[in-house]
């Protein structure tokens, strides 16, 4: 495949580079703070509130980022990618303003909702019947239409503008000791660790991952990309293994993990729900789990938390609440 | 009843006290855009986050600043009110806040979230069969305990203090054509006319009703109280009919009045879920309504939108949405 730009290793500059691309574009979304979040959790909560992106979602400035560079080096060629969530709207997105075709591969499940929103941006949706079959139909298109692969997070354009979150937060909210993210194939989390720590080399960044995709928690200790083979978890955002050029940055910057089970999500979702008035993906849950659990290491610190997107069916979250009220599957968890 | 200082009418510089009263109390709740909203409505609309409000509603301005005169003028009464919603939930607060004791009858129906929220905060609640039973109750507290009423909305104080928001969106939010809000009493309407017209005399201010609670449109017309007596609608905060000092600021400002029938009401608070990723109770979709159905009047206008609260049960959510999915019993509407 013909990865776009395939520069190796992620640089601050190139973070700095994005942030002056995506100004007046992507949205500076608001930090939003709670007195009951800070009581629940013994900690001084900062939420970064990637909800309020464009499509709902940070994958918006990694996707727009990266084809923003296509379109100045290699114009008119179709941008391929594949995803079966916020970054194929991301990616749809970005290619409707830059007027690009887009070609979306979505493995299987597709979430209804995120593939009517992406078709509604124009671009072209083909079904997967799994990830494996998915890249071999991005591979074909590549290879058929001439088309550039945007990877969703194996690519050091998309990592950047991922990190342009951290330099936003850094601007809004002066002091961290923390930041909580969730982390699938690591593009978002290694934007932020490399942003912040070229700005804070103090701050600890937390990986949080479901207890029923540990993937990446297992690869970091094991330095190598251990697969995601039977993800099991309502976060259907967090279910890709790292990459190779994830693993990396991950190995060097990341503190440590904290693990969320099943029903710390559905009820972290349901905590934004009734008491902040938002509305968050189950991905995004994964990192507010371990405030509202009292995490010890995190009581009277100041957490910044990306909130990740907002992305999520009202009747998948309705069904995900009844199951956890009504019996205790929802505490089942698989590793995965 | 001895009512929280008498005053007859609703000044500007009250508003500006109560301002003054909220600094670093209230939240400056923030103002929120979307593209999606934008180009459904035709117009540019910034919508006022009260949901984000402490309590989650507006209502929480309006009852510390009557708290706040009463705790200097008269400390140590034990504050009264009758409300089922977010009024209470105000006063409980409010009341904590000033170490003062707050008794709070509820009519029936008691929405159990707001229940708990406001015993929560240390009140006494106590429940009343319907609205008149409720006034005997808050009659006989006020005698028995030497206690203040605090009205939800007929009291000048109260009127002022959710003035605030609009002083607020007036910094935020430049040139603005037209102010959408609910109407249920009153009292932030008139705060809302009163500050903005002092402001600016040429905005535009629509009061916004559910077709099922229609008593404030008929009031302002017919120059008289019209009793609402058999209100229908989804909107429990929209229930109450207007006061004696309410009604002839409305009569004086308000440029019309826009009604939501009760599946407009349902669609606009889905919208602000899966679009917005704003959780918004149904007091608050009514005023998100016209822009959704694109109301003539509105298309090219600058409209500030009053998000009134956030405070829904999801069960209740959820069941509206179902019902409204299967059947047309939502479009059923009977006029107060």
């Amino acid at each position: 495949m013909d990865f776009s730009e395939a520069m190796e290793t992620l640089t601050f500059g190139e973070v700095c580079e994005a942030a002056a691309v995506l100004k007046g574009i992507a949205h500076v979304t608001p930090v939003m703070t709670s007195y009951q979040l800070n009581e629940t959790s013994g900690a001084r909560v900062f939420l970064k509130c990637e909800n309020f992106q464009r499509v709902g979602a940070f994958k918006f400035r990694g996707a727009y980022y990266a084809i923003s560079r296509i379109a100045v080096e290699k114009p008119d060629r179709p941008i391929v990618t594949l995803s079966s969530g916020n970054h194929a709207q991301g990616v749809a997105l970005a290619c409707r303003l830059h007027g690009l075709q887009a070609h979306i591969v979505m493995p299987l499940p597709v979430n209804p909702m995120k593939k009517q929103a992406t078709t509604d941006y124009g671009a072209t949706v083909y079904e997967a019947s799994d990830r494996r079959h998915a890249e071999q139909i991005a591979a074909s298109l590549c290879e058929n239409l001439h088309g550039i692969l945007v990877h969703p997070f194996n690519d050091v354009a998309v990592m950047a503008g991922q990190g342009t979150t951290m330099l936003e937060l850094f601007d809004q909210v002066p002091n961290m000791d923390v930041i909580l993210a969730p982390v699938s194939g690591g593009g978002l989390l290694s934007g932020l660790c490399v942003a912040a720590h070229a700005l804070d080399e103090r701050l600890k960044i937390y990986a949080c991952e479901p207890a029923g995709a540990l993937d990446a928690m297992y690869s970091v200790q094991e330095n190598r990309i251990v697969p995601m083979t039977d993800p099991h978890t309502i976060a259907e955002g967090l279910r890709a293994s790292l990459g190779t050029r994830t693993l990396p940055i991950l190995r060097e910057h990341v503190a440590g993990f904290f693990v969320a089970e099943e029903h710390e999500i559905i009820e972290a979702m349901r905590f934004a729900h009734e008491r902040l008035k938002l509305v968050i993906e189950p991905s995004s849950a994964v990192a507010l789990a371990p405030l509202l659990r009292r995490e010890p290491f995190l009581l009277g610190k100041r957490v910044g938390v990306i909130l990740t997107g907002g992305n999520v069916d009202l009747s998948v979250f309705w069904q995900s609440l009844e199951q956890a009220a009504n019996d205790d599957s929802g505490r089942s968890v698989k590793k995965g």
